[in-house]
């Protein structure tokens, strides 16, 4: 495999204004997984328990993603429960249960260790630079992390991030990670601890990349049915790093692509519960929708201005 | 004048984690002018009390704006305090003296009265519309409000906004005058309620701009030396007006040229205190940022997504 992805795989609880599901596909790598295929093909490293769906194998499956690399252990998947408020940006988690997640140690499949394109989910730090070190090839690694593990593994933290080529992280994230409030003094502090390439998620006011002092900036796409943002980051995460392995390109010019394809990715993803919009996806509208972003970033270059009297 | 604005002129206290000045030049229609000089010549209305400082006056003269709209009654100008904490999005008011700004009748000159372009700062809807009543064979008239009117007079709004043709407005106040969380959706229903366009400024998340169910946004312009984000909002205002005062245009290509002209303003507005900044930039600056601007936006079309397999 030239992409692999590493990360939780749960089945969720979750309640918006809009509605709620129960024992819905969730977790880092899947939704990683889904938005990622729709580029290029995406190996995945996670666990299950025993009652992990049939049908949730069947929905990978049929959407491209390899599973070599799942491993299935006796006990009960991982499950997450979270409610959103009124404006979607502020979520109370109701309960974690690590279940057999609690004693996960991710080993490569031999198809997968030769992998060119690494994304290390949102997971135990440690658990990262186990899966660093059976990926000694790689050309580009990525990582997600959050506030629990800037807090409670910041030593970890600091080795992951000392070998990796990009960070992929939220606003309030980056803020405590570089400890500044400025998110793009906290952009280029955070590239000063390994990784070369940093992108602050921003939710729904978009994401900001940065790498060698320079900035791109994509909005979120204006979309009025939000359904539930959960997955959102990391189907952005899929549709940056899928994009990129298809393109095979780090210029500056593709990884500004990358970004686009994640937001897209991101976009869709929370039109509905779970997975469930991407596993409707047409090709078609992944495409429509990247054209319509230019059509919301572009303009024209601004006449002179006026010479000031005086 | 072909560009005029009505709004408030104050004496500021402010104090951030980068310092405080004191009675430092503010309000609505001094940072709006200032920012709007630099793409057409506005004309001022607003009131100052006898303690306004001559080089006040001096120093908006010497910027080209007109002051036959400026009156001076007899008390003390107008005074805001305000005290921002570390992430500089949130503020609280310490006080407000509205003095001679209490019994302001705007009245416009003469040669005021056959102005095309009319910018209505956020002031008492019933004001405001003393002045709409004066402006007959005005092009376009655009105007900003705040929560203190959508609460305190909800009837008066309402007819100016049944009346002008863009609103300028925060994304809180966005939502709470229409009444909806999601930002899109509170866009086209403010549309609905009179306003062809809308623009809804988002800090240093950026602006986005609606019109006609066609959607454009300029993100921020990333700068870590923000020191005082005072008058930031009416900064954009005037640039955006200004421009398209200047561009004697309104097609989509150049409302959103004008959201880069005021986006592109706020941005070197907050990297000083009071209107500082705006006092020593150079016009080529300005044109070097818009073009920056592009950088930070711009991307290449995206290559063809892959076909799912199945």
């Amino acid at each position: 495999m030239n992409l692999i992805v590493v990360g939780s795989v749960g089945l969720d609880d979750v309640e918006t204004p809009f509605g709620k599901v129960e024992r819905a596909l969730g977790g880092s790598a899947i939704y990683f997984s889904m938005a990622s295929a729709f580029f290029h093909r995406p190996g995945f490293v996670g666990v299950v328990g025993t009652d992990f769906p049939a049908e949730g194998i069947r929905l990978l499956e049929r959407h491209g993603v390899d599973l070599q690399g799942l491993e299935k252990a006796p006990g009960e998947t991982f499950r997450w429960g979270g409610r959103y408020g009124f404006d979607l940006n502020e979520r109370d988690t109701l309960f974690t249960h690590l279940n057999v997640f609690e004693h996960f140690r991710p080993s490569l499949p031999a198809d997968y260790v030769n992998a060119r394109w690494v994304f290390l989910g949102n997971i135990d730090p440690e658990l990262q630079l186990q899966v660093l070190e059976q990926v000694s090839s790689a050309r580009f690694v990525a990582m997600d992390t959050m506030n629990f593990w800037i807090e409670g593994k910041p030593d970890a933290l600091r080795k992951v991030l000392g070998r990796v080529d990009a960070l992929l992280l939220n606003d309030g994230e980056a803020r405590q990670l570089a400890g500044v409030a400025n998110i793009v003094t906290a952009a280029r502090k955070i590239t000063e601890m390994g990784p070369r390439l940093v992108v602050i998620k921003r939710g729904e006011y978009g994401a900001l990349l940065y790498r060698d002092e320079s900035f791109f900036y994509a909005p979120a796409f204006p979309i009025e049915n939000v359904v539930d943002p959960t997955g959102a980051g990391d189907a952005f995460a899929g549709g940056f790093m899928g994009y990129l392995a298809q393109a095979d390109d780090l210029s500056w010019e593709a990884v500004c692509q990358a970004v686009v394809a994640g937001s897209t990715l991101a976009s869709f993803c929370v039109e509905s519960f779970s997975v469930h919009r991407m596993t409707s996806l047409e090709v078609s509208a992944i495409s429509q929708r990247a054209q319509e972003f230019r059509r919301l970033t572009h303009f024209r270059g601004l006449e002179a201005v006026r010479s000031l009297p005086g």
